[in-house]
């Protein structure tokens, strides 16, 4: 079941979390998200701040179609994409979860106009099949 | 003049493109922002949908010990970071600005709580500070 928090949708999965990470990217593909940028969030905080925890990345996936009609419809949407999905881990080595940035609360905080508003509805029907899939895996 | 959109802070430079990119690296640099993704938004629109626009890059800047800060108070925060920051023309050869995500509206859309709104308010200053810094160059 896709759980929507605030600005989330998200799935608990039963895979290990390297596998989490390569049937996420694998479902976004199917659904036209390509993964533009991976940023390690743990390692680069051990790395920075000394802090160790729980395995964390945050993939920047992006629907070129989706973003270009994003785009024209508002120059400045830029600074909302990619679209982050995130896989974590609850605790280290315990239950990993993956969440998306949720499009359709996100547009809707910032007042989006109409054609970002099916831009945000398309992204949501797609990136909520995706994390189905990830559920099921 | 920074001006504030409904999610972004903004402001115009008098520099050509490469340069705004250079010192906005600069400048988040000094703030403890380091540049963690780029997104050459305007070449994979290209590459991928055919449609030239003008140049408009997407940095995601990490200011790591706000970031750890952020993600304690909240674990699935994940999904805003790293703060983006977009460096784009208003049209081909044009006007060149430079947009940062706002933090504060962004943690007050999603009902932060305190420690978040710390984080989002030290965040704002150090982007603000950033900003002048380009638009003065």
């Amino acid at each position: 079941m896709i759980e929507e928090t605030r600005y989330g949708l998200r799935v608990d999965t039963r895979l290990a979390f390297d596998d989490a990470v390569t049937a996420t990217v694998e479902a976004l593909k199917t659904e036209g998200f390509g993964v533009l940028t991976t940023i390690d969030l743990a390692q680069a905080l051990k790395e920075k701040v000394g802090r160790e925890m729980p395995r964390y990345l945050i993939l920047g996936a992006c629907n070129p179609p989706l973003a270009d009609r994003a785009v024209q419809a508002e120059h400045e949407i830029g600074l909302l994409l990619p679209c982050n999905v995130a896989v974590y881990e609850q605790e280290s080595g315990g239950q990993v979860r993956v969440a998306a940035m949720a499009p359709l609360p996100t547009i809707g905080m910032i007042g989006g106009g109409g054609a970002l508003q099916e831009v945000a509805r398309e992204a949501d029907s797609r990136l909520r099949r995706a994390l189905g899939v990830v559920e099921r895996a």
